[in-house]
Protein backbone atom coordinates (compact mmCIF):
# COMPACT_ATOMS: atom_id res chain seq x y z
CA UNK A 1 0.00 0.00 0.00
CA UNK A 2 2.39 2.36 0.12
CA UNK A 3 1.91 5.17 -2.50
CA UNK A 4 5.20 6.04 -3.64
CA UNK A 5 6.42 9.85 -5.18
CA UNK A 6 9.69 10.22 -6.35
CA UNK A 7 11.21 13.71 -7.33
CA UNK A 8 14.54 14.29 -9.11
CA UNK A 9 15.78 16.94 -11.42
CA UNK A 10 14.69 16.34 -15.22
CA UNK A 11 16.86 14.56 -18.03
CA UNK A 12 18.01 11.27 -15.99
CA UNK A 13 17.61 8.32 -18.76
CA UNK A 14 14.84 5.66 -18.73
CA UNK A 15 16.83 3.11 -17.24
CA UNK A 16 17.63 5.27 -14.36
CA UNK A 17 14.72 6.16 -13.35
CA UNK A 18 13.36 3.05 -13.42
CA UNK A 19 16.22 1.50 -11.19
CA UNK A 20 15.77 4.02 -8.93
CA UNK A 21 11.83 2.74 -8.52
CA UNK A 22 13.16 -0.70 -8.29
CA UNK A 23 15.36 -0.53 -5.85
CA UNK A 24 12.98 1.43 -3.55
CA UNK A 25 10.19 -1.30 -4.34
CA UNK A 26 13.01 -3.81 -2.77
CA UNK A 27 14.21 -2.03 0.15
CA UNK A 28 10.24 -1.65 0.64
CA UNK A 29 10.12 -5.17 0.17
CA UNK A 30 12.87 -6.39 2.93
CA UNK A 31 12.29 -3.89 5.68
CA UNK A 32 8.42 -2.78 5.41
CA UNK A 33 6.48 -6.10 5.20
CA UNK A 34 5.40 -4.90 1.74
CA UNK A 35 3.93 -7.90 0.47
CA UNK A 36 4.59 -8.85 -3.05
CA UNK A 37 3.45 -7.03 -6.13
CA UNK A 38 2.42 -4.15 -3.77
CA UNK A 39 4.40 -1.64 -6.06
CA UNK A 40 2.48 2.02 -6.52
CA UNK A 41 4.29 4.89 -7.58
CA UNK A 42 4.76 8.38 -9.33
CA UNK A 43 7.99 9.79 -10.72
CA UNK A 44 8.00 13.48 -11.53
CA UNK A 45 10.88 15.44 -13.11
CA UNK A 46 11.70 19.21 -12.67
CA UNK A 47 13.61 22.17 -13.87
CA UNK A 48 16.50 23.68 -11.83
CA UNK A 49 14.52 26.54 -10.62
CA UNK A 50 11.71 24.29 -9.36
CA UNK A 51 13.24 21.83 -7.36
CA UNK A 52 14.85 23.60 -4.57
CA UNK A 53 17.42 21.61 -1.84
CA UNK A 54 20.34 22.67 0.50
CA UNK A 55 23.52 21.77 -0.75
CA UNK A 56 24.70 21.44 3.22
CA UNK A 57 22.07 21.20 5.28
CA UNK A 58 22.90 18.86 8.46
CA UNK A 59 26.58 18.46 7.57
CA UNK A 60 26.19 16.46 4.03
CA UNK A 61 27.07 17.64 0.62
CA UNK A 62 24.43 17.18 -1.59
CA UNK A 63 24.25 17.67 -5.41
CA UNK A 64 21.94 18.16 -8.44
CA UNK A 65 21.29 14.39 -8.35
CA UNK A 66 19.41 14.58 -5.25
CA UNK A 67 15.92 12.30 -5.39
CA UNK A 68 13.33 13.07 -3.01
CA UNK A 69 11.54 9.90 -1.63
CA UNK A 70 8.21 10.48 -0.05
CA UNK A 71 5.94 7.50 0.80
CA UNK A 72 2.39 6.92 2.44
CA UNK A 73 2.42 4.03 4.08
CA UNK A 74 0.09 2.33 6.91
CA UNK A 75 1.61 3.94 10.68
CA UNK A 76 1.94 -0.10 11.55
CA UNK A 77 5.79 -0.20 11.71
CA UNK A 78 8.62 0.68 14.23
CA UNK A 79 11.37 3.12 14.80
CA UNK A 80 13.31 0.53 14.44
CA UNK A 81 11.98 -0.51 10.49
CA UNK A 82 12.15 2.95 9.41
CA UNK A 83 15.28 3.14 10.17
CA UNK A 84 16.03 -0.53 8.26
CA UNK A 85 14.00 1.14 5.12
CA UNK A 86 16.40 4.07 5.27
CA UNK A 87 19.30 1.70 5.52
CA UNK A 88 18.18 -0.40 2.42
CA UNK A 89 16.87 2.65 0.50
CA UNK A 90 20.08 4.17 0.77
CA UNK A 91 22.51 0.98 0.12
CA UNK A 92 19.70 -0.10 -3.06
CA UNK A 93 20.01 3.29 -4.83
CA UNK A 94 23.75 3.97 -4.46
CA UNK A 95 24.35 0.30 -6.07
CA UNK A 96 21.97 1.13 -8.51
CA UNK A 97 21.46 3.90 -10.14
CA UNK A 98 24.51 4.75 -8.75
CA UNK A 99 23.25 7.49 -6.31
CA UNK A 100 25.65 9.35 -3.56
CA UNK A 101 24.29 8.31 -0.60
CA UNK A 102 23.90 11.96 0.79
CA UNK A 103 21.61 12.55 -2.41
CA UNK A 104 18.67 10.53 -1.00
CA UNK A 105 16.10 12.24 1.02
CA UNK A 106 13.48 10.33 2.33
CA UNK A 107 10.30 11.15 4.39
CA UNK A 108 7.36 8.72 5.93
CA UNK A 109 3.75 10.32 5.90
CA UNK A 110 2.22 7.50 7.73
CA UNK A 111 -2.25 6.97 7.41
CA UNK A 112 -4.45 4.53 9.11
CA UNK A 113 -5.16 1.14 7.08
CA UNK A 114 -8.59 1.90 6.47
CA UNK A 115 -7.53 5.18 4.33
CA UNK A 116 -6.97 2.83 1.13
CA UNK A 117 -9.12 1.84 -1.53
CA UNK A 118 -6.93 -0.23 -4.35
CA UNK A 119 -9.83 -0.20 -6.53
CA UNK A 120 -13.45 -1.80 -6.92
CA UNK A 121 -14.16 1.38 -4.61
CA UNK A 122 -13.57 -1.19 -1.66
CA UNK A 123 -11.63 -0.52 1.39
CA UNK A 124 -9.86 -3.73 1.52
CA UNK A 125 -7.51 -3.45 4.96
CA UNK A 126 -10.85 -2.85 6.86
CA UNK A 127 -11.65 -6.39 8.22
CA UNK B 1 -10.66 21.84 2.50
CA UNK B 2 -9.48 18.78 1.38
CA UNK B 3 -6.83 18.90 -1.15
CA UNK B 4 -6.84 16.58 -4.08
CA UNK B 5 -3.75 15.12 -5.84
CA UNK B 6 -4.90 13.31 -9.31
CA UNK B 7 -2.46 11.30 -11.27
CA UNK B 8 -3.19 9.53 -14.55
CA UNK B 9 -1.47 8.82 -17.61
CA UNK B 10 -0.52 11.40 -20.09
CA UNK B 11 -2.91 12.04 -22.90
CA UNK B 12 -6.48 12.13 -21.74
CA UNK B 13 -8.79 14.96 -23.60
CA UNK B 14 -9.65 17.78 -21.27
CA UNK B 15 -13.00 16.38 -20.94
CA UNK B 16 -11.81 12.87 -19.63
CA UNK B 17 -10.03 14.49 -17.04
CA UNK B 18 -12.82 17.51 -15.92
CA UNK B 19 -15.23 14.24 -15.51
CA UNK B 20 -12.70 12.79 -13.21
CA UNK B 21 -12.46 16.12 -10.94
CA UNK B 22 -16.48 16.52 -11.11
CA UNK B 23 -17.02 12.90 -10.23
CA UNK B 24 -14.63 13.33 -7.44
CA UNK B 25 -16.05 15.99 -5.84
CA UNK B 26 -19.30 14.97 -6.01
CA UNK B 27 -18.32 11.87 -4.61
CA UNK B 28 -17.12 14.42 -1.10
CA UNK B 29 -20.14 16.39 -1.04
CA UNK B 30 -22.44 13.32 -0.65
CA UNK B 31 -20.29 11.57 2.05
CA UNK B 32 -17.78 13.30 3.72
CA UNK B 33 -19.78 16.71 4.77
CA UNK B 34 -17.98 18.55 2.07
CA UNK B 35 -19.36 22.14 1.97
CA UNK B 36 -20.48 23.44 -1.44
CA UNK B 37 -17.67 25.25 -3.14
CA UNK B 38 -15.05 23.32 -1.09
CA UNK B 39 -13.36 22.07 -4.13
CA UNK B 40 -9.51 22.75 -4.60
CA UNK B 41 -7.49 19.83 -6.72
CA UNK B 42 -4.57 18.88 -8.85
CA UNK B 43 -4.29 17.08 -11.65
CA UNK B 44 -0.73 15.73 -12.90
CA UNK B 45 -0.39 13.63 -16.12
CA UNK B 46 2.69 11.33 -16.73
CA UNK B 47 4.69 9.15 -19.16
CA UNK B 48 5.03 5.03 -18.84
CA UNK B 49 8.31 4.79 -17.18
CA UNK B 50 7.17 7.28 -14.04
CA UNK B 51 3.68 5.93 -13.29
CA UNK B 52 4.47 2.58 -11.96
CA UNK B 53 1.34 0.13 -11.30
CA UNK B 54 0.64 -3.32 -9.96
CA UNK B 55 -1.69 -4.98 -12.11
CA UNK B 56 -3.07 -7.42 -10.38
CA UNK B 57 -2.16 -6.60 -6.46
CA UNK B 58 -4.99 -8.15 -4.64
CA UNK B 59 -6.37 -9.86 -7.08
CA UNK B 60 -7.59 -7.26 -9.38
CA UNK B 61 -6.95 -6.39 -13.15
CA UNK B 62 -5.37 -3.08 -13.50
CA UNK B 63 -4.81 -1.21 -16.77
CA UNK B 64 -3.22 1.70 -17.90
CA UNK B 65 -6.46 3.66 -17.20
CA UNK B 66 -5.44 4.09 -13.81
CA UNK B 67 -6.07 6.70 -11.54
CA UNK B 68 -4.09 7.86 -8.39
CA UNK B 69 -6.52 9.87 -6.22
CA UNK B 70 -4.51 11.20 -3.15
CA UNK B 71 -6.58 12.77 -0.66
CA UNK B 72 -5.81 14.76 1.89
CA UNK B 73 -8.64 16.32 4.37
CA UNK B 74 -9.50 16.59 8.19
CA UNK B 75 -9.00 13.68 10.24
CA UNK B 76 -13.07 13.85 11.43
CA UNK B 77 -14.48 10.87 9.29
CA UNK B 78 -15.21 7.39 10.25
CA UNK B 79 -14.08 4.33 9.15
CA UNK B 80 -18.02 4.30 7.30
CA UNK B 81 -17.89 7.45 5.91
CA UNK B 82 -14.59 6.34 4.40
CA UNK B 83 -16.21 3.53 2.56
CA UNK B 84 -18.85 5.30 1.42
CA UNK B 85 -16.61 7.80 0.04
CA UNK B 86 -14.73 5.28 -1.57
CA UNK B 87 -17.86 3.72 -3.11
CA UNK B 88 -19.33 6.51 -4.40
CA UNK B 89 -15.88 7.80 -6.00
CA UNK B 90 -16.08 4.88 -8.33
CA UNK B 91 -19.91 4.70 -8.78
CA UNK B 92 -19.23 8.79 -10.15
CA UNK B 93 -15.60 7.44 -12.05
CA UNK B 94 -17.31 4.12 -13.69
CA UNK B 95 -20.15 6.32 -14.70
CA UNK B 96 -18.05 9.29 -16.17
CA UNK B 97 -15.72 9.24 -17.76
CA UNK B 98 -15.91 5.75 -17.44
CA UNK B 99 -13.34 3.65 -15.74
CA UNK B 100 -12.99 0.68 -14.90
CA UNK B 101 -13.65 0.37 -11.20
CA UNK B 102 -10.06 -1.53 -10.52
CA UNK B 103 -8.58 1.45 -11.98
CA UNK B 104 -9.34 3.55 -9.38
CA UNK B 105 -6.60 3.42 -6.44
CA UNK B 106 -7.74 6.31 -3.06
CA UNK B 107 -5.57 7.43 -0.62
CA UNK B 108 -6.29 9.28 2.08
CA UNK B 109 -4.04 11.35 4.27
CA UNK B 110 -5.87 13.22 7.82
CA UNK B 111 -4.77 16.04 8.94
CA UNK B 112 -5.93 18.76 12.14
CA UNK B 113 -8.76 21.18 11.16
CA UNK B 114 -5.52 23.76 11.85
CA UNK B 115 -3.88 22.62 9.05
CA UNK B 116 -5.58 24.83 6.77
CA UNK B 117 -5.61 28.83 5.58
CA UNK B 118 -8.08 29.06 2.73
CA UNK B 119 -6.57 32.31 2.31
CA UNK B 120 -6.21 35.50 4.33
CA UNK B 121 -2.93 34.22 6.35
CA UNK B 122 -6.26 32.88 8.32
CA UNK B 123 -6.41 29.93 10.03
CA UNK B 124 -10.33 29.15 9.13
CA UNK B 125 -10.99 26.41 10.64
CA UNK B 126 -10.00 27.24 14.24
CA UNK B 127 -12.42 28.34 16.65
CA UNK C 1 12.85 19.50 7.76
CA UNK C 2 9.79 20.57 5.59
CA UNK C 3 9.35 19.24 2.42
CA UNK C 4 7.38 22.04 0.54
CA UNK C 5 5.09 21.13 -2.19
CA UNK C 6 4.10 24.16 -4.06
CA UNK C 7 1.83 24.09 -7.09
CA UNK C 8 0.56 27.21 -9.59
CA UNK C 9 -0.65 27.93 -12.95
CA UNK C 10 1.88 27.90 -15.49
CA UNK C 11 3.79 30.81 -16.89
CA UNK C 12 5.24 32.77 -13.79
CA UNK C 13 8.98 34.03 -14.19
CA UNK C 14 11.74 32.42 -12.79
CA UNK C 15 11.68 35.72 -10.37
CA UNK C 16 7.98 35.09 -9.72
CA UNK C 17 8.81 31.48 -8.50
CA UNK C 18 11.99 31.95 -6.60
CA UNK C 19 10.46 35.07 -4.88
CA UNK C 20 7.55 32.70 -3.83
CA UNK C 21 9.89 29.50 -2.51
CA UNK C 22 12.31 32.19 -0.64
CA UNK C 23 9.13 33.94 0.89
CA UNK C 24 8.16 30.32 2.24
CA UNK C 25 11.57 29.82 3.33
CA UNK C 26 11.47 33.04 5.51
CA UNK C 27 8.33 32.62 7.10
CA UNK C 28 8.81 28.86 7.93
CA UNK C 29 12.22 29.88 9.61
CA UNK C 30 10.72 33.06 11.82
CA UNK C 31 7.64 30.88 12.96
CA UNK C 32 8.41 27.04 13.03
CA UNK C 33 11.67 27.01 14.16
CA UNK C 34 13.10 25.33 10.98
CA UNK C 35 16.98 25.80 11.34
CA UNK C 36 19.16 27.60 8.82
CA UNK C 37 19.65 25.52 5.63
CA UNK C 38 16.36 23.44 6.21
CA UNK C 39 14.76 24.20 2.59
CA UNK C 40 13.47 21.55 0.64
CA UNK C 41 11.13 22.56 -1.86
CA UNK C 42 9.31 21.64 -5.21
CA UNK C 43 7.30 23.50 -7.47
CA UNK C 44 5.26 22.16 -10.26
CA UNK C 45 3.40 24.42 -12.82
CA UNK C 46 -0.11 23.41 -14.21
CA UNK C 47 -2.59 24.51 -17.12
CA UNK C 48 -6.19 25.65 -16.36
CA UNK C 49 -7.74 22.42 -16.93
CA UNK C 50 -5.04 20.68 -14.07
CA UNK C 51 -5.55 23.46 -11.68
CA UNK C 52 -8.92 23.84 -9.99
CA UNK C 53 -10.12 26.46 -7.12
CA UNK C 54 -13.10 27.54 -5.86
CA UNK C 55 -13.07 31.33 -6.49
CA UNK C 56 -15.34 32.42 -3.88
CA UNK C 57 -15.17 29.41 -0.79
CA UNK C 58 -15.66 31.09 2.77
CA UNK C 59 -16.19 34.33 0.98
CA UNK C 60 -13.06 35.25 -0.45
CA UNK C 61 -11.91 35.98 -4.24
CA UNK C 62 -9.52 33.58 -5.52
CA UNK C 63 -8.09 33.97 -9.13
CA UNK C 64 -5.97 32.30 -11.13
CA UNK C 65 -2.71 33.47 -8.99
CA UNK C 66 -3.79 31.15 -6.60
CA UNK C 67 -0.62 28.93 -5.25
CA UNK C 68 -1.12 25.61 -3.12
CA UNK C 69 1.28 25.38 -0.51
CA UNK C 70 1.76 21.75 1.07
CA UNK C 71 3.88 21.48 4.03
CA UNK C 72 4.84 18.08 4.87
CA UNK C 73 6.77 18.97 9.03
CA UNK C 74 7.19 17.24 12.34
CA UNK C 75 4.17 17.31 14.68
CA UNK C 76 5.89 19.33 17.33
CA UNK C 77 4.50 22.57 16.62
CA UNK C 78 1.82 24.73 18.38
CA UNK C 79 -1.65 25.81 16.83
CA UNK C 80 -0.60 29.47 17.69
CA UNK C 81 2.91 28.57 15.34
CA UNK C 82 1.13 27.82 12.85
CA UNK C 83 -1.49 30.43 12.81
CA UNK C 84 1.87 32.89 12.79
CA UNK C 85 3.19 30.61 9.60
CA UNK C 86 0.09 31.31 7.67
CA UNK C 87 0.01 35.11 8.62
CA UNK C 88 3.67 35.45 8.39
CA UNK C 89 3.43 33.44 4.58
CA UNK C 90 0.65 35.88 3.21
CA UNK C 91 2.52 38.40 4.61
CA UNK C 92 6.01 37.36 2.84
CA UNK C 93 4.40 36.72 -0.68
CA UNK C 94 1.94 39.90 -0.40
CA UNK C 95 5.00 41.82 -0.29
CA UNK C 96 6.88 39.15 -2.77
CA UNK C 97 6.24 38.05 -5.83
CA UNK C 98 3.11 40.29 -4.63
CA UNK C 99 0.18 37.94 -4.51
CA UNK C 100 -2.94 38.94 -3.02
CA UNK C 101 -3.56 37.68 0.19
CA UNK C 102 -7.14 35.40 -1.15
CA UNK C 103 -4.85 33.84 -3.52
CA UNK C 104 -2.68 31.79 -0.87
CA UNK C 105 -3.72 28.33 0.08
CA UNK C 106 -1.59 26.10 2.78
CA UNK C 107 -2.44 22.99 4.03
CA UNK C 108 0.03 21.34 6.86
CA UNK C 109 0.89 17.71 6.77
CA UNK C 110 2.38 16.25 10.34
CA UNK C 111 4.70 13.61 11.05
CA UNK C 112 6.71 11.84 13.31
CA UNK C 113 10.24 13.19 13.75
CA UNK C 114 11.59 9.58 12.87
CA UNK C 115 9.85 9.87 9.26
CA UNK C 116 13.18 11.85 7.87
CA UNK C 117 16.26 10.71 6.21
CA UNK C 118 17.94 13.65 5.23
CA UNK C 119 20.84 11.63 3.71
CA UNK C 120 22.90 9.02 4.06
CA UNK C 121 20.72 6.19 4.92
CA UNK C 122 19.90 7.39 8.29
CA UNK C 123 17.27 8.95 10.47
CA UNK C 124 18.84 12.35 11.54
CA UNK C 125 15.91 13.24 13.97
CA UNK C 126 16.09 9.92 15.97
CA UNK C 127 17.79 9.97 19.30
Amino acid sequence: MPLVRVSMRRGKPATYRKASLEGLYQAMRETFNVPEGDRFMILTEHDQDDFVYDPDYLGMQRSDELIYIQITANNTRTTAQKRELYRHIAAKLTANPGLRPEDIFINLVEVLPENWSFGNGEAQYVK
